[in-house]
């Protein structure tokens, strides 16, 4: 039987068939979607962030490497962790689809369904949305906004002389995930896989990174080493990484010596893992090393024009930026 | 000479192009761009309103009908008119731009003119976006969140039994300026072509008739027949229109004529015009009807089903939708 496509049941059955379980946070809402606009509030003594991002079939996914809902979850997981990068927590979320009108029903059924889920894991409000045709291919846009105590969001830009540069998790594994998927070894590097398809926004990590003076913070989307980068550069200091001290998990070694390429490529290069970055004062540190997930590998050694150094046993090496331009393929 | 694309310069350098004059209020902004977020407020008292839209070539635009400016200007007036839509003000926009590698930098440059002209028209922020490439065309997405008095937005569903029904400005224009910017006669219908390539969302009428305790409000981007439709089906009223009373503007008329199409067709079921259509008490209409820009065209007759008749002389017909689907072309 042919599947039901966008074009067999139109834009306005399209919309009601995805309509439905979009509030996971009712008390900030005062009008879901179906006007004009939605309204909510912000609670009193917060400010607000905003943020959007995008998703383009045939860029930054594909259906071969990531199935409707995992394409759905990710656009949220991307959009909420701009917000644990500014210690704040995600609420009002919006997205804006351009669809083909040859996809199947199933397909943005599925994507709604990983969007579902991932705003109810972050308890986020879905508040609306555009949909309209695309000459070719899925194009998904997200636009956050969150909510962070007054005065207190983490720039990138309060990096100072002395503090420790901190990273979550283990980095690398979302594009060790993209290899394996397109070399069909899903099911020998499983977590690599999900890390991939389902990254985590570490909310959680912002908040309490916030709580415990972060002096600034960034998401990892577009690899460590532009990430750091660009901390160096909006705070004015030299950081010196100590290579060894990445976090790499037990998976993407053993995928490395699969492969035959340095695990640190991955980590350091590779995009998409969605930990956080930052810097803390070694006082803080103290608190924030004891909680587990969080590691140390480096550390800000003066103010300067906004290098950073890679020190691997001996050497050390300017760390310059390689990450991904959309024009420069 | 060739001109310089996207290819040539890269995503971090055209960043850098259109990243200037971005903040039209500044009271409300704690940190611009250049983050992971930016961070605002809302000033106290007051709920927000979220929208979004997006704009994607070959669909909602061609570069022979609208400049890269009018582009630009465009997508923030779709965006702001959904907040006059609501009896809001547009505060803070964020822009995903999907963009070809071969697109020249000139014209997304201009694009970003254009959307800064509007953003100073009406005092709204911009906030930030996201760059990334597009496999076929530009796409456009904007978000916008504004503000209005706690409690005070004014939805769809308010209509009720003896109000009347309104419309601001002149209705038909926009899709009447796209026909003849097709039939290459911009210069015979000057006003015609301005309307379609730079409409004008209606904030101050927004805002007024919320004051003058509008009972529903839709801003006019479907067509006529598809927005008051849909006022009818969400206050649950039946509507009569006075198709006689619908007021056209002199040069759609003359457009009429020359290409012997009926002046109402365009009024009624041509999009794009982003006027406001809704209803009133009859006793705050008598305020309201003298401002001046705004048309009563009917009466809400009975609660109902969300029917809408249309009256002409002797005759009266239901009004059904007759608007655009993005699937069924």
């Amino acid at each position: 039987m042919k599947e039901e496509t966008l074009r067999d049941i139109g834009e306005f059955e399209c919309i009601h068939r995805i309509a439905h379980d979009l509030i996971y946070r009712p008390e900030l809402v005062k009008l879901g979607t179906g006007d004009d606009g939605a309204v909510f509030m912000t609670p009193c003594g917060y400010d607000e962030v905003i943020s959007t991002d995008t998703m383009v079939e045939g860029i930054h996914f594909t259906k071969r490497t990531m199935s409707a809902a995992d394409t759905g979850y990710h656009l949220c997981a991307v959009n909420f962790s701009d917000m644990a990068a500014m210690g704040a927590e995600p609420v009002s979320f919006v997205i804006s689809a351009a669809l083909p009108g040859d996809l199947s029903i199933t397909w943005i059924e599925s994507c709604y369904d990983g969007i579902r889920e991932c705003c109810r894991e972050y308890s986020v409000n879905l508040l609306g949305g555009d949909i309209t045709g695309s000459k070719q291919g899925v194009i998904l846009t997200g636009t956050i906004v969150g909510i962070v105590p007054e005065n207190q969001a983490v720039k990138r830009s309060g990096a100072k002389e002395g503090d420790i540069v901190f990273v979550t998790g283990t980095l690398g594994d979302s594009s060790a995930g993209l290899s394996i998927l397109l070399d069909g070894k899903k099911e020998e590097y499983p977590m690599l896989a999900i890390r991939h398809q389902r990254p985590k926004p570490q909310i959680d990590f912002g908040r309490i990174l916030r709580e415990s003076g972060a002096s600034s913070l960034n998401d990892v989307s577009d690899g460590l080493s532009r990430e750091i980068n660009e901390i160096a550069l909006a705070s004015r200091v030299t950081i010196e990484l100590e290579k060894e001290r990445i976090p790499l998990s037990d998976e993407l070694c053993r995928w490395g010596q699969d492969c035959g390429k340095e695990p640190f490529h991955f980590a350091i290069n590779g995009g998409e893992d969605y930990e956080l970055v930052g810097t803390i004062s070694k006082k803080n540190w103290e608190y924030v090393k004891g909680i587990g997930g969080v590691t140390g590998i480096g550390h800000v050694t003066k103010a300067g024009k906004g290098q950073v150094f890679l020190k691997d046993k001996n050497s050390i090496k300017l760390l310059t930026i390689a990450g991904y331009d959309h024009f420069r393929l």
